[in-house]
């Protein structure tokens, strides 16, 4: 089969490699239909994130279920199917709490021995273990692209919003998909108002789109609106969509006494924080990759009765032998989200 | 000045009173602009809730600020204000935990005696006592119509659906001002899907209207429809808003296992509940009234930004001379909400 | 080998079975050390509870893993190991909210075709489905009377007082062992006091052993003592440990406004609740079966950490062949928890 | 009457002072029986908080209400009573929501204009505003040593501990006051265990007397010894009582994967924290001072029940009049807890 795989950095190639197989009695292959490239990949791409050349890449999958151990359930062969972008045991200490993003030996697609050796989705075929819990069939009538969202952004920004209440505002801070997702997932936790922020104006649109204030980061003063849409308290929850300590120090600047500052954006090493607004403030920070499986059956029910619609986010789709192109094209920052078609 | 006083049952009339002054330090005197007819009014009308003859009724009301004591710091003399229903201390061992409904000497306003002795709003004047608490200015752009439901209706169908979650499906039992207010606040929440049962085809409209999947309780079998749109599990959450034991067993049944049944809808006595059904599924049930109070500001922020709108709820409009008239009306069932002005 | 099985209403025997065989990767088989004679088996004895004559009951064990499947990965084969008295698939809808207790496929041990036709544990081999989920190493230390108390009694008392906040008063009403557990649990979450109400005398001087204020059903009024432990306010959580309505209604009667009433007893039926007074005080109603498999790990720290100790609760050890009179025994209310030994 | 008042860095003294007056309806105005030395009255002794020469210090207080003003209904001229370090309005956005640590109004005893200019309690008498939410009698049978922990130690180690859950695992960083209460308070709330890490051995012998685990900072690897008693895991909560950067490393590191960090240390600037193993990890960052308002029902329930007893904490009793002996030996950190008494 084919598949895209790491070569070097800012190098992937499409190869050939033998089809998977089953290995385990809750494994399940799927014959991937469509499969996204996401800023985790960019990563990769980027050689910043360590992975063995030749290994499969590719993370948000939907598919069909071509084969299935014995003790897999929860889907069959023949099934529409979409997937999480990491598999969880189920049993351990933390699947047995729920939280499946932390399991004792969870692995992550496509990211090659440092997150458990798990051959990527973007690939004709993937092997997908602990298929019960990573596995859902996709409800009638929810598009493919809609779908590839479910199991790694719409997942995420699910679980940055998750502290959300009823008539809370809420600012989001960085306008990629996880961020646009966020500003879905705000207004559907009961958002009054959202503010996002950006300096794409293409992204501020999307935003703008979706309901949200949309302001731009360096033209307009973010404090300033925030101050406007809330009485002058500040946000009850900040989204820091970014992962950099400049966003941190401003979802921190921009909430309220009490508030929320929920960090998705990916961090890696020590930074500076500035714990004396965060203390005086009495601030609760929520940090760390989203329980994508402990969310899905929520996420699925509302991609299925069209309350979030991640549609727009979808700016291209290329064939899955166009992957360099892909690549070379997210990488200049001019799509939000490439689908790929095997 | 004039008010609607209750006289016997069936019976009110609108009678000279002498203007109310201020008493205590956080008291504040508002002038009527318009003021609600509700369910529990109609209880007094009835004669089931006793009440003085010649107690001044009515407890949904917006106004002017025209006098306040020296220690009202929220409000001042000319701002546009609405009110809560209730109004409640703010120091004592239940108002220190927020939950404002239950405060040791908390006062209904137009109940009589029995709820503390407030006299009612359905007059040219009221006086509002703890007005710190109670009372908030209207945000501007917010309609009078509009600003009528914070303090009651929509506080109570914010309280009815709090313990919605995205992506849960819930059922609304009971499609009066209520209901169909839980309806949209459901959806606030991030219901996935709400179904609304009712056997008026009016308020089913409504309801259809406010996003709900509407079900008619005798000529459709409401656990069918449950069913299809839940998997067969059944809703997360029922919201039981009509006060009869055949709504409180059909919200039971209608519960997925652990689900939430939550009693907005008023008891008074002893009746037969299906323990065995509750305990099997290992259901949790809210009771009671409604915090208004707690959820004042939340709701406020949500019709402030229009994402709550009961203002199609509005059927009538009338004289505050009207009354009888908009009693006789309102106990015909023929109206949703009745907007009295003086 | 032998196991104890229900023969006709007030009628068990020891009998000879073939002994059980693994069926499922991650199914166990485990030599039982010590099983339980519970409430629930009771209910059987009694007739109450259906079940198929020469079925073996008994479903509160600890043993030694003699077998286990190839997927079973939590314990090995030599372990000393408790199990919960209900087993769960963990990847249903359920399961993957950790709501183990409401499992679609949820097995009982030894309670017949009704809960899943799983053999009963008084008897000197059992079959344990899903391994992973459902037995864990007896920690160093603990006694075999306390670990025999986590996969049913303990799990059961945990649920109960799980909405117990630090500084609560808490009342238990019936102090079987469930209640009484439920008073060791309630200080752990932080009881300020404990009120526990019965009316056998040896009960009662147990609960006081515990910490609680013993408090005779008839001989005392509870609703005094209650309201002077706690300024006249009611208790925050009242535990209905009996199932039967006057506990149920005396729970209702002794929480404060706002409460919470926590049923654990059994309801099978329906029957009369003041509703009236549940509503007007706003009450939360929780109940039904216990999460045991929720509550595993932190029942087991806290008995790991003799921060919990139900080995008072043991009044009789008897021969796994002397079932017939540990029934017979426990039938005339003699005995609080007898074990038995294979 | 008789004060101490901050002079320069390193210097207080007892000066005179005219007796404060009642000045709104809800004051009161308390004869000081009692006043504590806290950690926070050191920093202005350092002149690290500044504050204007002259003004009266101290925050800890328990004493008589000698003159109360007309709305204050709580306690009554002639009742024993403690208050807390802090006061709020109760009717603000942060107080409508029981968050009294952020009222928007609130004043901090003895920490001059910076926090209110409310002058201290180290004093014979003192001025309490809002003696409603502040004030409560000091119930029967409690000493004075142990209610004047209720208003500030106490109610910052329950807030520090209040995301313990039973069953959890615990660590205590840095065994001041709070620290040592945080060890009950986590009991309290049901940890399983709690690890107590500091360096003086003289604090580490008390946190072994409260029955915690002391593990010393240097001597031994407090890793290994959270490891040993969690499974490997790290704990479940862990509480940064320090303020100092590394200790706050430390708690991170010694944290569990989605484990609380609970910092009640105080920090009030920018520093550098391992945001990628906060990120990682999926920790949950609480911060800030405690609401010891909110939470003082609770407490003093504790400490009237005798659950909580911070008696042993109190090494020193000294006149008021001694205060410039008492501020000098605490500063030598020879004292846990002295006790001035005018």
């Amino acid at each position: 089969m084919q598949a895209v795989a790491f070569q070097a950095p800012y190098e992937v190639a499409l190869v050939d490699k033998p089809e998977p197989e089953l290995q385990a009695p809750d494994d399940a292959i799927v014959r991937i239909t469509a499969t996204g490239v996401c800023g985790s990949d960019l990563h990769i791409f980027h050689g910043r994130v360590a992975i063995e050349p030749g290994f499969t890449i590719g993370h948000e999958y939907v598919g069909e279920v071509v084969a299935a151990g014995d003790a897999v359930t929860g889907v069959s062969v023949g099934d529409r199917v979409l997937g999480t972008f990491q598999v969880a045991c189920g049993t351990c200490w933390f699947c047995r709490r729920s939280q499946y993003h932390k399991c004792d030996s969870g692995r992550t697609f496509g990211h090659g021995k440092t997150l458990g050796s798990l051959q990527g989705t973007q690939a004709e075929l993937a092997l997908v273990p602990h298929a019960n819990l990573t596995l859902r069939k996709v409800p009638d009538g929810v598009a493919e692209d809609v779908a590839l969202f479910a199991g790694d952004v719409m997942g995420t920004a699910y679980h940055a919003t998750q502290f959300v209440r009823p008539g809370d505002s809420v600012a989001v801070l960085g306008l990629g998909p996880v961020g646009l997702s966020a500003v879905q997932t705000a207004f559907i936790a009961g958002a009054a108002n959202v503010i996002a922020i950006d300096s794409v104006e293409a992204r501020l649109d999307v935003a703008r789109q979706f309901g949200a204030t949309p302001v731009h980061l360096t033209e307009q003063n973010p404090r300033d609106e925030v101050r406007a849409l809330t009485g002058g308290r500040g946000v009850d929850v900040a989204v820091e969509a970014v992962g950099d300590p400049r966003a941190l120090e401003s979802a921190i600047r921009l909430a309220a006494k009490t508030g929320v500052v929920s960090v998705v954006g990916v961090y890696a090493e020590r930074c500076e924080v500035h714990m004396g607004l965060v203390w005086i403030k009495s601030l609760e920070m929520q940090t760390g990759q989203a329980n994508v499986i402990g969310h899905l059956d929520s996420v699925l029910a509302l991609l299925e009765a069209g309350r979030l619609d991640p549609s727009p986010l979808v700016t291209h789709h290329m064939a899955l032998a166009d992957a360099p192109e892909a690549y070379a094209l997210y990488d200049k920052r001019e799509a939000l989200k490439i689908v790929l078609t095997p």
